[in-house]
C-alpha cells in the first residue's frame, strides 16, 4: 500500500485532523467531566451554534450517518416516506440505515446535477390521506451535493416553501454544509435558519476534526424526544467534551471557514488545471471541493497507482477528485502532470 | 457547577484520556489514510487484538452501546430472546436499544450480586421450538458486572457450557473487562477465549480511551455480515485511525492492564478505608474499581456537594463510588476524611 | 389424531364459529363492496361500538396480537417501556412482536393472579426523564386475565388513575373482554370508558366469531395515525365486510354475552364438579370461562388421550381448562367422570 | 352510496366470496380443532398445494402484504435490498410495510408494462461487498403485474436465472397468479416451481376467498424460521381451519381456474367492446382480468356516478377497470352502454 500518509484526491474522510482541532483535545484533557454532555464544553459548543443560527437545539452524534437517519426519525413515523435524490448519501451510501431505522420509505428521484428541484417532490404528492401510500413527509437535501454542486439560498428557500405549503418538513444533510457557506458566502443563519430549514446535519469531519457531528434542530417542535432517540440510537457519546471541544475550536476564529475557504480553493485550483486538457471533460459545476470529470478509462487505474481516487461511473469512466483542508498546490500540480503525461 | 475538573467517584466515564493515548492520537495525524478502516493503523490495531485473544475477528465501533446492540444482532434473528441480570446495562442503560435494534425480548433475572447463574438461564428454557414464543438464543453477562463483582473463569466457563449445551450463545458485556482481568490476574484468552464467549464487546473508554470500543467475534460463524451491521447501526467510523491508534498504544506496553490495576486497587483502597466505618455498611464484593455502600441518608448529599458521585438506590440509600485511571490515594484521602466528618 | 371435532377444554380458540355468526357472513355475501371497510356493514358495526362504548374510534384488525401490538403502537415511542404482568400474552404469547414492532421495552412483574397491581406499576417508575433509561408510557392489563381472574371496575379504575396521574396510558387486552363483562356484570361503558381505559383491543375470536377483531381507541387523541398504523401492520383486511358482518351479529341481540355467559357458567359448573375432588387443588379463583388446578402429574398424560388440555405449569402439574361457547354440561360430566376414574 | 352490492369494476377486492367457498366454511363449523393450524383440514390444504407445486413448504397468512413482507423477511437480512418495479404493490400500496418490517431497501424500476426486465435488474448490481451499499438480495415481481400483463415461463425463468447468478433470489407476489395460469395455460409447477422462483405469495382473496393468502416456500432452505416470522409478524390465524377450508375448496375440482378464466374472460369481452370505440385508447395488453385505458377525462366522473372504477393516472386521464369471479357479460354491456352514451 504505497498511499501511506500520502495525500491523495480521494475523500475529504481521508485527510487527519487539522492541528488546532487536536491541541485543543489536549487542552480540555484534565480532570473529570460529568459524562454524556453535562459539561461546560458542551455548553460553550452550543453557545456556539446558538450564535450561528440564532435559536436552535444542537445535539453532538458520532457520524454523519447517525446524524443524519437521528435527524429523519425526528421528523417522521415509520409509515412516512422521505424525498432525496438519487444521490443521496441517505439512498446510497448509509447501507439502507435511514429505511432500517426510520421504517420509512425512500423516494428518490434523478437529478443530474444532485439538486432536487421542487417538481421532483411534486412527483410525489398523491396518494395523501391515503392509507395504501406511504406518507410523504420530509424532504431532504444536500448542502454541498454528492456531486459537489451548491443549492443557492433561493433554491432552498424555494424547496422550503414548497415543502411547508404541502406539509412537509425540510432536512439538510450538511456533511459539507462549511464548503456551501464558502461557496456561497452567506451566513448559515442565511442558509439555514433563514430559508426554513427544519433540521441540519451538521457536519465537521470532512472538514478537519476527527469525529463528531451535530443534530441542529432549528423546528424546535421536532426537539421534544431527541435525547432519547440519540441515546436510543446508539449515538450518545460518553466522554462527550472531546466531541464539544473540537466544535469550540472548530468555529473560533473562523476555522471552519478558513478549512472549508482552502478545499474550495484548491478545487478550483485544480479546476483550472485541468479543464481544457484534451481527453477531460468536467461533467459537473465545480462550486464547493469537489471536481467530476470523465477521463479516458485507460488512464484512470494508472493515474490511480499514484494518487488515491475514487471512480464515480464505471460505465462512462467518469471520476471524483476530492480536496481537503490540507490539499497543498504542489499536491495538485504533481497530480496534474502526472495526468497530463498519462494522457 | 463546582465539579469543573475536579476528581468525583461518579463513573470512570467521566475521566479524561490517558496521556499515552492522546499522543498517540497526535502521532498517526499525518497526512492521508483510506477512511473506514483499511488503513496500517487498523490493522495493527486488528493484530494486537488477535495477539490477545488467538484467532478472532474485530470490528471497532464507536461506543459501548453500539458494541453491545451489534454484537446482540450480529447473534440473533428478531424472534429471538436475550437472557441477562436485570442490572445488564443492556436491560437498564441503553434506552431499550437492544430491543429496538435486534427485535428481540430481553429477559431479565433478579441477580443480587450482578452475575448470572445457570439455574437463572434454566428458568426461561421452555417452549422451545414453540412459534408463540420468543426463542432464547443469547445470554449475556457483564465482566466486570455492573455491581463490582467479577466472574471467575470458571463461573463464564460453566455458563458458556450451558448455553451452548441448550443451543445458545454467550455474549460478554466488557464494558470494564480489563479491570475483571487485572482482578482474576487471568490472560483474556484464558478468561474469554478458551471459556467457549462467543461475541465480546470489549470496552476501552472507562479505562482511559477517548472514544471507540471493539466487537471482538470469537465464534467467527457470526462475523460474515458484520461489516453491514456495523454500517448500517451507524457505528463505522470515517477516520477510523483515530480508534485504532488508540488501542495500539493501549495495549502497548500493557496501559490496557495498568490502568485497570491503578482503578482497582484505589478501590481496595477505598474500601479499606470505609469498610469499618460507622455508618457505612459495604453492600457488594469489592473485586474491580467500584465501591457501593449504605450510608446515611441524610450524608449523602452533603458529600455530593463535596465530589461528585451516584445514589444506586433511593429507597436504601446505597451508592456507587468508581474509581479511575487517574484516581489518586489522595482524593480518596480528602473523600474519606469528609466522609467520616460527615458521619 | 383423535381430537378431530371433539370438544375438548384445550382453549377457546379451538371451538368453531357461532353458527348466527356463520349465517351472518352468508347474508352479506351478494354483489361487491368497497374493499378495506368503506362499505355500509363497516359502518354499522361501527356504530354498535359506539353504542357500547360511546364515543370512540374503532378499526377491524385480524387477529388478537395485531390487536395488541397495533394498540401498544399507537401509544408509544420505541424509546418506550410498556408494563404488565409476566403472565400476559404480549409478554409470553406473541413470540416478542410487541418489542419487535414498537421498539419499545416491556418491563413485567410477578402477579400470581395475572392481575397488575399499582405497586408493581410504581417500581418502574424512576429514571423518568433520563436518557438511558426506556421511558415507561403504558401500562397493559389482561382482561379476563390469563389466569381466568377478573380486575373489578374499581381496580380498573385504581389503575387507570394512577397511570394517567403518572404520565402513563393504560392498554386494556381484552381477548375475553366478554367473558369479564359477563363476570363483573357491568356494562363496557362502565368497565372500560368510565374507568379511563385508553385503548382496548377487543376480541371476538375466543367467543364464538371466526376471525376479527378490533381495536377500540378511548382517547381519541391518539387515533390520527391509526389507519397507517393498521395498513403498514399488514392488518388491514380488503374484504372488511367479513369481519364487521360478524361483529354486527356478535352484538345484535347480546349474542357476544350469551355466548360468554354460557362458557363462564359451564367453567363454574366444572369447578363445582372438581373441586372437591381428592387430588385437585384448584389454584386460581374461577371468575371467567377457565379453571386452574393441579392434578397428580400421572393422571394429566391419561386424561389428554381422551379430552385435549394444555399442562399449564409442568413442574407443579397445573392445567387450565378451558370451557367455550360450546362446551355442554355433557362434556364436562363426562370430562369429570374420566377424571375421578384416573383419580 | 349508490354502489352498496351493486357489481362495478373497482377491484376484484370488491367482490364477495364464491358460494362453494362460503359452503366449505359452513362445513368445517364444527367441533373442535387445535387452534394455530395443527389440524387436518390444514394438513389437506398443504397436500393441495404439494400437488399443484410439488416439494415446497406452505404457511397461510391473512392477507396480501402480510404474504409478501413474510416472504421478504424469511429472504432477507436487514442490510439487503429489493429490486421491484416502480409499480409493485410491495412499492405502492402496502404503505411502507416492506421496509418497516424488513428493514430493507427497495430500488425500483420504471416499467411501462409493469414487467420487470434483467436489464433493470442489471443497473442495481454495484456496489456488491461494499458495506455502505444495502446489498441486492431479492427481485421481485408480480404475477399478473399490477398492470395488467403476465410474464411468459421463459421470461420469468430469465428472470430467475439472472437472480441466481448473481447471487439473488427471486420472489412472485402472486396475488393475481390464477389469472396468469389461465392467460398462459400453464400448470403452477411450470410456471413458478420449475421456473427457479424462491418464494411465492399465492393470493385466493382476489379471487372468490374471503380472506386468506398462502407463503409457498420453493426453496426450503428459507423455511427453517418461517413459523416464528409468521407468528412475530401477527399474521398467525388461531382458527386457521376456517383459512384452509377455503383452500381447500378452492382447489377441488378446479375452482380457481374457473373464477380466474372467468373473469379473464369477461375483461377480454370488455376489450373487444370498447378497443374500438373513439375516445378510449387502451394502453395496456389485457392479459388478464383488467383493462387499462385512457378516456376524456370529462367521461370519468359520469361514468364513475353508475359504475365504481379508480382512475389510475389524473394526468393522463388513465382508468382500470378490473373484472371479478363474479362479473356477467350484462354488466359488461351495461357499462359500455354507458360509456359509449357518455362518449
Amino acid at each position: 500500500m504505497n498511499f501511506i500518509n500520502s495525500r491523495g484526491f480521494a475523500s475529504d474522510n481521508n485527510a487527519g485532523v487539522h492541528p488546532r482541532i487536536m491541541k485543543a483535545l489536549t487542552d480540555v484533557n484534565s480532570g473529570h467531566c460529568i459524562a454524556y454532555g453535562d459539561d461546560v464544553y458542551t455548553e460553550a459548543a452550543k453557545e456556539q451554534f446558538a450564535k450561528l443560527f440564532g435559536d436552535c437545539d444542537v445535539f453532538f452524534v458520532f457520524n454523519g450517518t447517525g446524524a443524519n437517519v437521528l435527524s429523519l426519525q425526528a421528523m417522521t413515523q415509520p409509515f412516512n416516506a422521505v424525498i432525496c435524490s438519487k444521490t443521496a448519501h441517505i439512498h446510497v451510501d448509509e447501507c439502507g440505515a435511514p429505511e432500517r431505522f426510520t421504517g420509512c420509505k425512500l423516494l428518490y428521484n434523478n437529478t443530474p446535477d444532485g439538486k432536487l428541484k421542487t417538481l421532483d417532490i411534486a412527483g410525489h404528492l398523491h396518494g395523501i390521506g391515503f392509507e395504501h401510500h406511504a406518507q410523504p413527509r420530509v424532504v431532504s437535501i444536500t448542502q454541498t451535493t454528492e456531486m459537489g454542486t451548491v443549492y443557492t439560498v433561493d433554491e432552498i428557500n424555494e424547496i422550503a416553501n414548497y415543502a411547508h405549503d404541502n406539509g412537509l418538513l425540510l432536512h439538510v444533510d450538511g456533511a459539507r454544509i462549511a464548503n456551501a457557506a464558502v461557496s456561497l458566502d452567506v451566513s448559515l443563519k442565511d442558509m439555514i435558519t433563514n430559508t426554513g430549514v427544519d433540521v441540519l446535519s451538521f457536519g465537521g469531519t470532512k472538514n478537519g476534526m476527527m469525529f463528531g457531528e451535530a443534530v441542529v434542530i432549528l423546528n424546535k417542535s421536532l426537539s421534544n424526544n431527541f435525547k432519547y432517540i440519540r441515546k436510543q440510537g446508539m449515538q450518545l457519546a460518553s466522554k462527550m467534551r472531546y466531541i464539544s471541544a473540537q466544535f469550540n475550536e472548530y468555529f473560533n476564529d473562523g476555522l471552519w471557514l478558513e478549512n472549508a475557504r482552502h478545499s474550495n480553493r484548491m478545487a478550483q485550483f485544480l479546476y483550472n488545471e485541468v479543464k481544457e486538457l484534451n481527453g477531460v471533460m468536467i461533467t459537473q459545476k465545480v462550486a464547493a471541493n469537489a471536481v467530476f470529470a470523465i477521463i479516458p478509462s485507460h488512464v484512470i487505474e494508472k493515474l490511480q497507482r499514484e494518487f488515491f481516487f475514487y471512480v464515480w461511473d464505471d460505465l462512462s469512466s467518469e471520476v471524483r477528485w476530492v480536496c481537503s483542508w490540507d490539499t497543498t498546490e504542489d499536491d495538485i500540480k504533481r497530480f496534474v502532470d502526472t495526468l497530463k503525461t498519462l494522457l
